[in-house]
């Protein structure tokens, strides 16, 4: 149990905290902008978080800038990362919005502004922890912060120091809070993400666009060739059909089943929910909808282009056509080694009359964290405590490439505890933040470095 | 033979003759503009057909003015209507002219121009035909022009205002002098067109783009099931799916086979110089290129597009996708029963959680002429005296739906003796038109007045 001063410094100062949050969301950090808002979101936290006692700098990068703070409890203490991001996604369409993005207001206990949830919300509340116990008298384990401005740009600038920064980062546990609950009733913890390989596949045929008629039965037609590519890439059962890509899938287990299969999964309502009346995509004869998205992989077209595409009828065969592919991978699936499928699926399907081309961007690999660690049950402990609920495990199709950097480069497995609800609008109009989980989120977090002080390991090599 | 005074005019004339072409080619006539050049050039037609002492009126539609013309030899003699364009394709792009598209200039025995063979320099053949006849005391038979200025946009004012002009255009015979000879040394009469049904289909799935980790493998994607839509209308042998396609397709007759065989069809040089290896598309295994083209119906995606096209990756489920489909039909197919099947096709493939939406442009019907009546006697005949060589009945893969509205509202079979060369580069930078192309078509016209003369038979119902 968390001790009566932390909980009651969050209690006390629920409407301070609201307030600061606020400011941080007023300013408009959008981060494909270049206009001084992220780096003043970024002065913001520097200033609050040295307010409340943190050793903390801003470190400049090629983009937006970092920021770092640390709090030393002992040298034989364990030590928490906690990640954050303080950049949004651009608010449009802003006709949707009820209240403007960038002036937050609560309507009904939730917060509605762009960052409310993502990430500004989740990263303030775990400020507000932190804050909490520095005024119980400070944290019983070292806390370091890294909170970045390019996450909605996937993290480049500090993808690329994060090597240089591994002496600054090291830790023995590391939290990121940019997540949600699988539903408010049920706390979760997400254990495992999807990997990404993203391809450009672009087919040519003749060299400029032709007439249809003069020229129709008789050359080969790039957009009907890329057609007949994409649709031999899955067969009639949803089964992507390129060499060797189930070949690393790891099983679903008997005891992931069940787990899933007893969460209040309503299809119908998913469905409804965006436009349709079944889930009837990918493997869906073999696999149900949360087995396809969290343990399976799965292959969409992004886009499509080729040809005539305005108004009315042009006849032609075009020159070229040219699709963008991701693959979504599970654990233990190699990017490369799917690439390396797609390259060769491609050349054995390029019909004659037509060169394929493909272009790969940056792949991303699945990360399966452990389920049974002493950081996750400090984790899951912390959620019970803070939502009076029983926590759930659960996994994300996404991918969030930056986790499985921090993984291999740092050699720290994060614990996924968000506070954000799937019906929180992430990215689009009227983002919101719900204020239970916004203050729970601050408990959970206090619990957290709690059960961490009590129980997590120490890193072997620390002195 | 042609008596002396035609042929010699035509020869004293050439100079003067290219002079005036070069006036109306300066004209900017290009259909999709409003901007007075269409109306421009039908009056330069009409003062100069009224010159040479044709009655002449320009006549008002709802888009461009019709130029119509005629010399009234006797009531006894057969009518000839000559149909043809004084309208053009854009000039884009207009840096790859290598000479401005609207100041002709000849090079090389060349004239280049935009509209130089399509199609004011062929109209301008026909025009000098009837000019050397009236210098010769008059045409044998009675002559009438019609020629438009919305060819290029589909013949729309034309089409909808034939019907109430069938008597002016009352004719025993129609030329229209708007294609091209097989190969210079080839002089060639059309005798086939193919048709077209052009129809956007659009595929609907999800109310909005989704997250493709969050939906990946759980929901269909509408441009994965719109390729596998497209790509199940062929087999792999390049044949149509579509139910019904090739049931009223007429058998290629062993005639056509081997005078086609006979062509000087280099597959290696056609494909080289559009940037291909082969003419590869289609049905291949079963038939030749200019069987594909002349003979055999043909299905090409025109465009499609769907989803992220922009620069980059977005990693996204579409919500829609669509595609242009047309699809070329030949003699005997009826382009309201294809429409039917691919409707019938779409019904029975749209996948579970998919809603397909087609929808059809104007069709046109497939021409197929008679090759052995008088008129095509005197038609090959002409050409045969003007070119020093034998004619060549050939046919043409594209579609000319003016030629069936003569046909289905006028009741005239056109003669479609075209004077241009395959590789005159219609609707393309550098449009040229070879001067002994030019004045040779100006003979073979005068000819076929000749011939038409003295063999064409008269309409049954004239008085």
């Amino acid at each position: 149990m968390l001790p009566k001063a932390v909980t009651e410094y969050l209690q006390a100062n629920r409407q301070k905290h609201l307030d600061k949050l606020f400011e941080l969301l007023r300013i408009e950090s959008v981060s494909n902008l270049s206009d001084g808002s992220c780096a003043a979101a970024a002065g913001w936290l520097k200033d609050y978080l040295t307010g409340i006692g943190m050793d903390c700098r801003v470190v400049p990068t090629a983009g937006h800038p970092l920021v770092m703070g640390s709090i030393h409890h002992s040298d034989d203490a364990p030590t928490l990362l906690i990640y954050g991001h303080y950049d949004v996604q651009p608010p449009d369409p802003l006709d949707q919005w009820l209240s403007p993005p960038f002036e937050p207001e609560v309507r009904d206990g939730w917060i509605f502004a762009r960052g409310a949830d993502d990430d500004k919300g989740q990263l303030f509340a775990n400020v507000m922890a932190i804050e909490a116990w520095q005024a119980a008298g400070g944290p019983p384990i070292n806390v370091k912060v890294l909170f970045e401005g390019e996450e909605e740009l996937a993290s480049p600038s500090l993808e690329a120091m994060i090597g240089d920064l591994t002496e600054d980062l090291a830790a023995d546990a590391l939290l990121i809070s940019d997540s949600a609950f699988y539903s408010e009733s049920e706390p979760s913890i997400t254990y495992a993400l999807r990997g990404i390989v993203f391809a450009e596949l672009t087919l040519t045929g003749p060299s400029c666009d032709l007439h249809s008629g003069l020229y129709g039965g008789v050359v080969a037609n790039p957009v009907n060739a890329l057609a007949r590519m994409i649709a031999k890439m899955q067969d009639d059962d949803g089964k992507v059909t390129l060499p060797g890509f189930y070949d690393d899938v790891l099983d679903i287990s008997d005891q992931e089943r069940d787990a899933w299969a007893k969460l209040n999964f309503d299809e119908q309502a998913y469905a409804a929910r965006i436009g349709l009346d079944a889930a009837a995509g990918g493997e869906r004869n073999d696999f149900s909808p949360l087995e396809r998205n969290w343990a399976r992989p799965s292959l969409d077209c992004n886009g499509i282009v080729g040809g005539f595409i305005d108004e009315g009828a042009k006849t032609i065969i075009p020159s070229r056509a040219s699709a963008k592919i991701s693959m979504r991978l599970v654990a233990n699936q190699d990017p490369e080694k799917i690439s390396d499928g797609l390259r060769q699926f491609v050349r054995e399907n390029t019909p004659e009359g037509i060169k394929a081309e493909i272009n790969f961007h940056k792949n991303s690999r699945p990360v399966l964290l452990p389920k049974d660690s002493q950081t996750m049950t400090a984790a899951r402990d912390a959620l019970t405590e803070a939502f009076a609920a029983g926590s759930t495990l659960i996994c994300c199709g996404a991918s969030v490439p930056i986790t499985e950097v921090f993984q291999r480069i740092l050699g720290l497995d994060a614990v996924m505890m968000g506070y954000g609800l799937p019906e929180d609008a992430l990215h689009s109009p009227n983002e919101k933040f719900k204020l239970s989980q916004f203050y729970g989120g601050s408990v959970a977090t206090a619990a957290f470095i709690q059960n961490l002080g009590q129980s997590a390991p120490r890193r072997p090599d620390e002195g």
